[in-house]
């Protein structure tokens, strides 16, 4: 019983060099594709825009293929089943899924992930999602922070950052972390609890930071790279360790910065520090446990442990214009695109 | 029963800007020491020269301080009891210690360890020593090989390098190394068991490398950095261990290389592969697990599994151009000063 006969779509109409611009997508209409037996037509609800994205979009080799010319852009999405001819999935069911830009889909189930009773049905796209999964992972696995410890993170406000400094603050950290703009890091530590944020836009972050992080870095969860990296590596201490999970000021770069080459400097640090650093992607180093990431951060949000914001825009056709201001840092909490109407 | 009455030494005469030169050292003579209650007083038989020497002796913050000018140089030596007013000692017994470079030292038996019955008392520092449990930590616990996967090893003939090779060998992997011209790459292979042994002088070392390589890279065993490591880090697989262990080739270095600073290309290529990339320093890290480490590579020894070679020079006197030569390579096998008579 679809409420619309036309199904919309974003599609990559030109790869970007260095940030991606509004002629980087196109907006396409299409009819609603007709269900076969064992599919179901998904209408999607929300959609997420994640910084990965970056990624996609360019043909350089990475872990994941990259979106063809004229594809539908990739991404995380709640849905709604419109019509179901699969014996596990009825009309109206909430489902997590990977629908991408687009309002419709067809789906054999999948990937699909039954969400139904969330009160929230979005926090399956970031809390109770890939970046809350990415947060918890990263920090508890790779990062395992201790009590006393001192946990860095940047992007704070963003939605795994905001996880990170949560959790680490439950493990019993002194937490810290950087965020662009005096309103971000008021919130960061007001609202979720950080000890400190420091304003990477400050002259002075490098002296700032060390002034918040007086016994050194233990943890530094890496979401960001860049100039924020090079203030963090003087102040990590013996045996730190950095899950190194995104590197959001380097995506649109189109060349590497000028000299010297500082890769010496790191090597030095890392050997003499005895410092561990390894980079992950969730889903293929963690994707096993999903199922514990969602049991533990389902309490922990049941509890009021763990807190979220959401940066939610209206229309699919917005999705481009969000997406660009991401990777400038101009959301505000977890970046969704509400694309239909929920009932 | 000292058969001498004066003791000789190296003292540190002048931090050194780059390469160290003859003038970093100075040899000095004094009178042997008096033994009092609860030491012994140590001849050294075998002094070690390594690459770590080179941070000791500059005035950067490091893991371990600095040797103070007019202070004797470190080292690790296999040393024999020529006096003892320690229950634990008695005269002629083998004991490797950290005596530094001199002829003599008292010890109150901090650090000695006895090693008696040794058929060849300088193993205990090679392949039995610093050296060998260095290779063995760092391999197998960062670097965790498993059979049929592709170990590269830099310095591969080196004390190092060449029990690396020989322990993933014996764990089923295949194992190429580097190493500094034809004479050390044929030894690598035909005595030591590697599969294939790269001539870092190529100018075609990356080609080179990638053609021994077929497989890519799923450990990578640091202990140059510099240009064999961005050979190296094309052909760095998913989920890759880099084990960093050394990074002989910027000891000398008094600037950083020119640019671009290629540091976001590390840490892109460590992101997207889900690379873990760990410094140790093999006594802070690992101190607790020396005997298993001396038991297991015993046990390889009394069976014939594990071959070296020692670079033998004669002389305290000559200890510092040996040092010299080590950071440029002019080694062949463990670099050793036999300082003293072994009877």
């Amino acid at each position: 019983m679809s409420t619309t006969k036309t199904a919309s779509r974003i599609v990559l109409a030109a790869r970007p060099h260095g940030a991606p611009t509004a002629e980087t997508f196109r907006l396409e209409s299409a009819p609603v594709p007709q269900v076969q037996d064992g599919q179901v037509l998904l209408r999607t609800i929300y959609l997420s825009l994640d910084p990965y994205m970056r990624g996609r979009i360019s043909d350089a080799k990475s872990y994941a293929a990259s979106v063809a010319i004229g594809e539908t852009m990739v991404g995380a999405t709640v849905c709604r089943v419109e019509e179901s001819r699969h014996p596990d999935y009825q009309t109206g069911d909430w489902v997590a899924a990977y629908a991408g830009w687009q309002t419709h889909a067809l789906s054999d189930g999948t990937g699909l992930r039954k969400i139904n009773g969330l009160t929230h049905p979005s926090l399956a796209l970031g809390v109770l999602g890939m970046p809350g999964f990415t947060a918890y992972m990263g920090l508890l696995d790779i990062g395992q922070p201790k009590a006393g410890e001192t946990v860095v993170v940047a992007a704070a406000t963003g939605a795994v950052g905001a996880v990170v400094g949560q959790i680490a603050k439950l493990k019993g950290c002194r937490i810290v972390g950087i965020a662009g703009g005096a309103d971000k890091c008021r919130y960061a530590v007001e609202e979720l609890g950080f000890d400190a944020c420091i304003d990477h836009h400050s002259p002075n972050l490098a002296s700032e930071l060390a002034a918040v992080c007086p016994q050194g870095i233990d943890v530094y969860f890496e979401n960001v790279g860049g100039a924020v990296f090079e203030a963090i590596l003087p102040l990590l201490n013996t045996s730190a360790r950095v899950p190194l999970c995104g590197l959001i000021a380097q995506y649109n770069a189109t060349d590497l910065p000028a000299g010297p080459d500082r890769t010496p400097q790191l090597m030095r640090t890392l050997l003499t520090r005895r410092i561990r650093m390894q980079g992950f992607i969730i889903f293929d180093d963690y994707g096993h446990r999903l199922p514990e990431f969602i049991e533990a951060m389902s309490a922990w949000i049941k509890n009021g442990r763990i807190r979220w914001r959401e940066d939610i825009v209206e229309g699919l056709e917005n999705a481009p214009q969000a997406f660009i201001g991401l990777l400038e840092g101009r959301n505000f909490g977890k970046l969704i695109v509400k694309v239909g109407t929920d009932n």
